[in-house]
């Protein structure tokens, strides 16, 4: 165990924790704290802290925390932020080793707060002291052998194998009770508040030794050190599922950017990308969180998507297929072994096909029969029951056949099991078989469960493979970005040739300062040519007039260039510009490559197919920087429109291989020059022989 | 109240009931059936019946229904199959005025069933005994004047405004329960069974002239009839809202299809075409059933989808507004005066923006000023509230403030109540106001149903005008139908022909028997032509070699045809064919128009862009017969490639009205001649000034 774990012991394993600020009054924070601890049985000791009582919750009060006799891991702070200073000055001088501030009025209301904040990060560090928070809801250890709730919430979970880390402290009281409603167990629980020392990535590093946590999950608002985060969590998802609620996915989307691949990249898209690049399992809601994560403790991961749905009710099955198979899952087909020992086990009405019904007469015997069918059946990956209580059977008893039966086939494969009960019912099945059996009372909520256990499981066994590195003329490229301009644009000729110089094949082009140099130029590159204006002034060429096409010889390069000029003239009086002379390219299908920069993620590649599809249909897929050879592939495989570039309607295939080579060349060179922000390679055409870049932009800044 | 609906008043209303089949074996159906009755408080007189007990549940038993000596409105019968018949006939001698079949073992189990399923209707039929199943679950009534509850639910619902139907009889009593945890009272409930009689049509006009019915749901697995539910439905949504989930969205999917359009019209295509233009509400699960009813019974419709969200908890505000913008609803922007009024009303630290936070020490008098001035903004047409119960505050006085202020306002706009809480505290919260405000435990649900409600607005406002006829050549299409096979494809000159009868256009195009023809029709067409094999052995023609095009002259046509003839030969030795010679169209947006026919509903129009949008992108609408021009205008403007019709990166607009004219005579084509059973008109290519049909292929069947 590393250090930084080690040293947080203090906080989620106190032998003895002070309430400074604990309050007589009902209702207070300062109270509720002390009620939490003392009343579910926290079995380390409290010391309640306050000058003005004798007694909180009937346990003797300190009027300091010099006061208190004994040795102390952790303070729990509670008082109004102007005081919050001079007591952990006090803390620091008794020794204690962690402090949870939940006093708000800190980083989180502007300048002066932030320096207050900063002022206790220092005296906290000075003694070797972590602090948790400030402004967070505390945090919570439910281990039977600690039973610790430094929280407001009322609920104690049960014990169980899922951590939780929270950026949003009301969210994570709320869902204490949300997931004790579930019947899912938790490990611990922390607030995270303005992580103004201890962060979510300490949380992933000390619970990634913890042995009886299994499953992690979080609830984001931001991402502080995404460069750290990044190796953390990839290590720890080989072994230990994360799942991620990230909130604010539409808050930033409408940033304005310049560029093409700037305006389609929300920070989500990075978001998306860095949370699958490393493993992280993302899904939308808190409920949907838990729902996996109840699978998670209880069940082998699924082998494929292959579901079984076994049923008393032909109704909610029906539903529950529509669902799976809109969610990407299939409905298994069972072999004719399988539906002939169902028929024996089951009535002349039942449906030995899948779903299989087993009409509501079913009782436990039918159930445990059926449900070892199933798993039994190599063609099923994972099985769903959902059993409607009727009055013709007794639910509990059935519920028990279900979860009693095949132990060993369950090892083997995933058993969600849907009951459409209401309390307390549902809660009579759960205390028969929550620990080992993942229960849900929606069938919706059961296939989302399944859809993510096998996201879960793709994640686990992603193998990204490592970036390569290919031989560029990286110092030609690093002397042409050294001669752009600090901040700014680059020329329309000096993009290309920046391409070039990672062996990204660029149409045959020229940049020539005039009329007189263009002859020259054009008997040079030989065949039809397309001429294009160059300058600051003229980005969106075409609405200038400063691009013509199909141009042959000399002459006519010339005329054109000449009314060209004239338009320029019209169009930014005075304006600085060149020209470009390209040969003409062979027509392809059309792509957009791109690159935006995330003020935290760093630069985001882009690639998409051009035109309409990426303008209107937004079909477009990004990837963080550093890209593999793996996620390259992968980008390009998930357009909606890859079937044309794999050749749709008897057309041959584009060089695929060419346009993953043109991605991680891309990759390679903004991550080894960060001063490029942004750029567009539009249109690359890529043909069945190789890829060509005809356009591209470049945004630096140094 | 017509007829229909009076004569379930004996179902629905009943006086008196006599349960056939009441047994004293506890868990039998005759057991709970007579328990529900009785102990949950059926306000009329109930009559067990079985011959071998002396009473049930303390009520008197009677031999046969005979014995009773009064006069008896509903008889319930849960007897084996086999003695239904008897029992019928008995219930007809003694003028029972309705029956409900719970007994299975009819229409459900093969002809035999089906056939005995024939007979009780003959013997109801001719009592003028109206029949409820067989193989249902029953039904209930919650007015408290008759709590009558005939299922074998355990729960007796809260009495309410909704009444729900349900195909699927185990369903239905599982979300009886639902509704009861939801907090939603239910008016009417029934299981239709094997609909032999009362079906859901029949329901539907029952409910349209309840006063205490507000809003209908139903679960559905298939449609009995769509022509009588079509005028049924379109009548009654204009005054009650119908939410509807029909189950098997995937299930009869993969259809095989000779055409382009069959293979892309899965039956679920219909189902969402008819529910739309019936104004149904369509949602995906019961639990979304239930959430927009909870609104919809206590809420106005929305006048638009801004929504305001008011909370004490950032994390599950932050949640909430990335759902509801993915979801199509946007977060209003609310006034100066009203975030002025706010920054006054809250804390310093409170966000007066939207969403807003009034932080966690919110309490009672906070919410309600926040909830008054939110929904006084005009920019707001919606508010979210979503409280997070903190120690800091009673939540329940917090509920009762949001509940009890401004009552004037809230009949102007809805709002919806997110209480993240668990039980018992939301048990209490509900008891508080739930027959007022929809009460949710999960803020995805209350957006859902704010995204629920807007639809359900939006379906009631919907105007689809009248289908409009125009003047076209029917006889000449008549006349070329009846010269058609009786069954098979048209020869493509006929296709073409056959639209052009209906004023849809087409490329110039003669059908050429044999090569001496050929150059005749060369010259007559002039221009660039283009040669195509005709013949039922060459639907696929390019794969023939069939198809040259671009070709000058008489001589080239000729030279082109004799080698297409050679082609034609080695593809299908001795086959019949002809040609169609074609001037080249100019070129255009390629689109897709086709016509399946769906055994249930009838012909099912459709469009898309061609080539790569129809086969990869999937990017196709549909639309019942008859269109009208709203429904016609909305299919392509429904299109997600609609903006390249528009005129996408500068092009001209395609012209709309023509291909909206296109739709509507395709339209009245089929419905006029109802022995087509299929078409593809593909491609028609749109350009500025018209379209223009290149190629059709018509299917027929009399």
């Amino acid at each position: 165990m590393n250090d930084a774990a080690t040293s947080l012991d203090a906080l989620f394993r106190p032998g003895s924790v002070a309430v400074i600020g604990a309050s007589r009054q009902a209702r207070s924070i300062g109270n509720t704290l002390l009620k939490n601890l003392v009343g579910q049985g926290y079995t380390g000791t409290v010391f309640p802290v306050n000058p003005a009582a004798a007694s909180v919750h009937s346990v003797k009060c300190y009027p300091d925390v010099g006061a208190i006799p004994d040795a102390l891991d952790l303070a729990v702070i509670a008082v109004p932020a102007a005081r919050v200073p001079g007591v952990i000055e006090g803390c620091a001088a008794k020794g204690v080793k962690a402090v949870c501030v939940i006093s708000a009025g800190f980083g989180e209301v502007g300048p002066e707060g932030a320096a207050a904040q900063a002022r206790l990060l220092t005296v906290c560090r000075r003694h070797g002291m972590r602090m948790l928070g400030p402004n967070c809801m505390g945090l919570l250890n439910a281990e039977p052998a600690l039973r610790m709730n430094a929280t407001f919430a009322s609920t104690f979970p049960r014990p169980g194998q899922v951590s939780f880390l929270s950026q949003s402290g009301a969210l994570g009281v709320a869902v204490l009770d949300l997931a004790e409603d579930l019947g899912l167990g938790m490990r611990m629980f922390a607030s995270l508040g303005n992580k103004a020392d201890v962060s979510g990535n300490d949380l992933l590093s000390y619970w990634e030794h913890d042995e009886g946590t299994r499953v992690v999950l979080m609830y984001l608002e931001d991402f502080g050190n995404p460069r750290k985060f990044i190796p953390i969590a990839r290590r720890i998802t080989r072994t230990k599922p994360i799942v991620c609620v990230k909130a604010g996915r539409t808050v930033e989307g409408g940033r304005a950017a310049a560029s093409h691949t700037g305006a389609l990249a929300g920070a989500d898209a990075a978001v998306d990308a860095l949370l699958e690049q490393t493993g992280v399992l993302r899904v939308n809601s808190v409920r949907e969180m838990f729902g996996v994560a109840q699978a998670l403790v209880a069940c082998p991961l699924p082998r494929g998507p292959r579901v079984a749905i076994l049923t008393n009710a032909g109704g909610p099955a029906i539903l529950a297929t529509d669902y799976l198979v809109a969610k990407g899952l299939t409905l298994a087909t069972l072999s004719e072994a399988t539906q002939g020992a169902l028929r024996t086990a089951l009535v002349p009405e039942a449906s030995v096909g899948n779903p299989v019904d087993m009409v509501a007469a079913a009782g436990p015997q039918e159930a445990a029969r059926s449900l070892e069918l199933l798993l039994a059946d190599p063609g099923v990956d994972l099985v769903l029951t959902i059993y409607v209580p009727l009055s013709t059977n007794d639910p509990l008893e059935v519920a028990r056949a279900l979860f009693a039966t095949p132990q060993g086939a369950r090892e083997a494969k995933p058993v969600l099991s849907v009951f459409l009960a209401r309390e307390p019912l549902l809660e009579a099945i759960k205390r028969v078989g929550a620990a080992q059996n993942p229960i849900y009372s929606h069938p919706e909520d059961a296939v989302l469960a399944a859809v993510n256990l096998l996201r879960a499981r793709a994640l686990r066994d992603d193998d990204l493979g490592a970036s390569v590195r290919v031989p560029v003329a990286g110092t030609r490229a690093g002397a042409r970005l050294a001669a752009a301009p600090a901040s700014g644009w680059l020329a329309g000729a000096q993009a290309l040739a920046l391409l070039e110089d990672y062996g990204i094949p660029v149409v045959p082009t020229r940049a020539v300062a005039d009329l007189r140099g263009l002859a020259v130029a054009a008997r040079e590159l030989g065949g039809p040519l397309a001429l294009k204006l160059d300058g600051d002034a003229f980005l969106h060429k075409s609405d200038a007039g400063g691009v013509a096409l199909g141009l042959e010889g000399p002459a006519a390069v010339v005329a054109a260039a000449e009314s060209m000029a004239r338009a320029a003239e019209a169009h930014a009086p005075g304006a600085a510009y060149g020209f470009l002379l390209q040969r003409m390219a062979q027509p392809g299908t059309e792509l957009v490559l791109g690159v935006s920069t995330d003020p935290v993620f760093g630069p985001l590649l882009m690639v998409g197919l051009g035109g309409v599809y990426v303008e209107i249909l937004n079909d477009v897929r990004f990837g963080l920087v550093p890209l593999t050879p793996t996620l390259a592939r992968r980008m390009l495989r998930r357009l909606k429109s890859f079937p044309i570039l794999e050749g749709a309607r008897g057309a041959k295939p584009v060089d695929l291989e060419a346009l993953e080579q043109a991605l991680l060349r891309l990759s390679q060179l903004v991550e080894e020059h960060p001063e490029i922000l942004e750029c567009d390679l539009n249109p690359l055409l890529a043909r069945p022989d190789g890829v060509e870049v005809v356009d591209a932009r470049v945004r630096v800044r140094r």
